[in-house]
């Protein structure tokens, strides 16, 4: 089974992190297919980074479909272009956030999400919503950690986690965390060992979604909203995007 | 990893069945312990059914935290004693209803419940209502057939269903549709064949569901409100029952 | 007119206390039936209690109605059993948090409910969320006292309850507070005195609140949800529960 | 006990038809103290008419309060002025429609509501919401009998409402009706023969809900927003509603 | 066009303050007609207050309809009388709540309400939820002053609104903060100057709305709820309110 | 004051009729500047359609920047880029749906929508969700006619439009009907004059909710969510979409 995971934004050390994340939970005969984005922001924090970031992101679907994917994941707590990416393919395509949070919402009566920006808290509030799981979602906590700064050797970032972690814990009366950045996937066991407290992290949640989703022949749906995009031709520099008839 | 897939109800040829398509799904180095219920009702269609079912149920995640389980499925579409589960178990518990409307709310923007009796059509949106997948589902349809009819030979189940999964697309607008029992298990494949949209069994999703999370390293949530019972001795016949301290 | 008080725990002295004030507010012409049950759980502080106490409640449900009960009130915060015993039941069953609630949302714009263990806490919004009632709840505050340990005579519970419900005032914006819990059933004038608003028992409102619905023939709904269990045939230790044609 | 009926419209031959039916199901130690507005609309079919009917309405209950009233029924099934009144009163306040769906809500697992004319159909659907009642609503449904020519002698509105009953259960599957008048108080025995699933009729049920209220103490609550309102000079004609220090 | 801005309370400056505002916002070629209602409460700060102000409020807008008004606004911020003068109006009617609430929504994420006395928060989250904008609303915080003692020359409301604005951004999250009283509407730009987030006030914002529908051509739609109240005969010193066919 | 009107897609013609429809409406002192799209989709009719045409948007929102624009309308009915729009602009920005949401909410109790495509009803209650507008919203109604077929001479899409609004007033219960596309801008007045019930169309209405808002001095807030974008560099070929300091 081919999953593909795409990282949307620019930064190939995050991707890496992240497919090293994804092949240690695989199962023996899936192979992980790591892809990131060839145009637009190198780390998103903003709804204007996650716009740019969606030609990209989709381009990358798009091949895949191409390449016989199975299942895709799209890899960044934001979810971008979910549902576009759900139009082109065949397979299923799980975001990130969506299977952190199904996921906690299975083991635990409640999480609280622990992201990097204060302005990027109202997107996890969107999503959870979305997902239905605004009603297991206590509280969403900003470090002010930039993106990037995430893997910094120095340990600054674990640190702030874990401080935001216990105040979710003690303040909001959360039962479990779930990581609210794709470039924390490598700090989940790390940051449970301190808590003492289920952590999800999305990556590897996202992929073995992906992985059973196929596995159980469970394709996405295209009747209705998920159906193919129209046969159109796009215009300007974005023409090369045009969908085409199957 | 061993994954106990538990039939509520007393009726052996249903877990047999069921423990098939868990066996179909499961990872090669997942073994599928399949119990059926000791005590209680041989089908569960109403309150008092589920409430009755419960001792049997938690029997047997109480053997299989001796018999070093990994994770479990609930396998009624009610999924009865869910959280009482949880708080018996070390690792994941995951009910057929709750996994089979993750899986419909991944790969679809919505879904129908095709389920048996009306009157149980209730507990299904309550389910719903508890899982956060309420925006989500289009409609609970009964088709009036009792649980333990569902296998008969004629196929007459199976024709009721897929008229009643049809009404659903048409009426209803959904875009696909979960099979409301757990006595529907072996029908999926079926099913979606003639109707020609994902049809999500809950057998099979949760126990793929179980396995991903017990993979994943991710346990139930010990504190608060999935913390162990507390240690106290019980009256009367089902003085067995009373939970022990670890 | 028969009305039947069900303390679905072992814990007789209880049922006692309850009873005493169930008779205080009865109607002159009304009968207080109480009845302890007969196996399980001595005290009811988790989802697996309360699973195993169904058995004991609905062997006094089904005892009842060979009684000719006109009206029940299952006597246990966590209103355990409220819809399998409705579907027993000709006449109105009502739970002590329903009946609390639903007075409680008459008299004031809010209210808090004050509880013993905060793993139950979860409960309790359930239940809010399941009466409609989620909307008038500023919060549930546990005072961690075992529901065993409320009546013991150095008034320590009183106390720690009292300073919780201050505190649900203060800072929760409270108007006025719901016991949680049935072991509370004689503390409450105590408390309105000490806090000056007003104070919601549950056990006493479910038995005016049965009185009321038998006293104006308003029965249980027998058409779909709330219908007799279908007869069938129950295995093993709980064949005696088999429900049955009427 | 003194338990006043007010209703708001000043047709004093629907508080006598109300009257009759509130002393049949009260208590024997309950006085029924009827009350018809002095002014103000004949019968309230519009958010206008029921604007001008709280200045008589609130007439009565402050005179309630100078007669020792201990609890109030306001007897329109828009439960107009229920917050102010509740400001003036000490004691408890129902409204019809209150009463009547938290009954429904305890005896069934959903009602409809069948009204007089459609235009006040959104009115039950914001009355449903406020109560928190509106999970256990299926429908609201109109019959367009003015309330005046509800009582006509010829029984044309009893057909009407019996037919619109039956597509409530069948079209919309709600398990219980609650009637939506003050002026159908007298035809819910009659209905629920005719249609065989219970019926809630909200006067004798407000009735029941204030003397309980009353019964237990339960006055409402003085704290926030139902404090009484502040003395001050009001103008004009309606100089006489000024409100006065305690 | 004609707009009528309608002080539901009795208080002349009050109007004459609220007049100066919506004059300094209107269009070149909007005429604003301001009145003061002549009967009832000199400020509107409990229920009863609100019912008391609904006779005064609903002959202005009867009024209007005679002098061939476009559109109406009430200058209250509990938005008093909306629906019933609605059904009177065939222009737009527009609450200044409603209005506040709309444009805060579209500039930013989120808004807290500032108001005056604690005891009419509950209207303002009860609005919040009727037009949609519970959502937005972090909180409704109250500064207790009294309304007629908003104007008061020594500045000291503004300070303690500027002090709660401050306290809604830091402990809410809040991104702009809405007005909760009409007599506010010539503070706004001071304490948004202040505090450096958008301030939104409502009197401004809702003379603008309802001139932008009536140049729109939107009028209220008369099918259904809004439509003309029916003629009919009112009693007492009401007689004169009675609602007449057009 | 200077509102800009930015096509998302990439048909001038449907920019021209839709700048003609806002100059019809704008005040005297108000320019209107049309853009259209300069790369991108000819139609948005799917997720896919809606993300590719966010980068010829928001690039119409930076120059409109430079050019001092004071206001924006996105005018798609699915609002694209609403968000990250306001996170580059200083003053309001405003969707269609938005605004057409927010005047149908106001001038009647309820509204339906009536839109091109099936696929795209979807795209509508999400919207109708994320701004409050779920509780007005009776249904989302396709006419299954093209975007681009809106405008063909021979009348038949105004037919089909009239004929599903006449479906939403009958069997939906609607009061009022929102436009639930761009292209249906000049198709207002005369639809309502065929149904007799206020019919409202977005660009018209966006365009002078923008207008008073900018009218009012109310700016996007800038603090959280709709900050500015942090500035960093884009890479390939969107390295020109870099966010820079201001």
């Amino acid at each position: 089974m081919k999953i593909k995971l795409i990282n949307p934004n620019t930064t190939a050390r995050m991707t890496d992190t992240m497919a090293n994340c994804a092949r240690a939970v695989a199962a023996v005969d899936t192979e992980i297919v790591a892809a990131t984005s060839t145009m637009g922001p190198p780390s998103i924090e903003s709804w204007y980074d996650e716009s740019l970031a969606l030609p990209g992101l989709l381009a990358e679907v798009a091949a895949g479909e191409r390449e016989g994917v199975d299942g895709y994941v799209i890899a960044c707590f934001g979810d971008p272009g979910l549902f576009a990416a759900r139009e082109l393919a065949r397979g299923p395509v799980v975001g990130i956030a969506e299977a952190a949070m199904h996921a906690a919402s299975v083991i635990a009566p409640s999480f609280s999400v622990v992201t990097t920006l204060a302005r990027t808290a109202g997107m996890a509030w969107h999503l959870a919503e979305r997902y239905g799981m605004k009603r297991f979602c206590r509280s969403v906590r900003a470090t002010d950690i930039a993106v990037l700064d995430l893997d910094r050797p120095d340990g600054t970032a674990r640190r702030l986690i874990v401080d935001e972690c216990r105040r979710a814990l003690e303040e909001d009366g959360a039962d479990s965390i779930v990581l609210g950045c794709a470039g924390m996937a490598d700090l989940g066991r790390a940051i449970e060992d301190a808590i003492g407290v289920p952590v999800i992290e999305g990556v590897s949640a996202a992929v073995k979604w992906a992985e059973v989703l196929a596995a159980l022949g469970l394709a996405t749906a295209k009747r209705g909203e998920y159906a193919r995009p129209l046969a159109k031709r796009y215009d300007g520099p974005l023409a090369d995007f045009s969908p085409r008839n199957d």
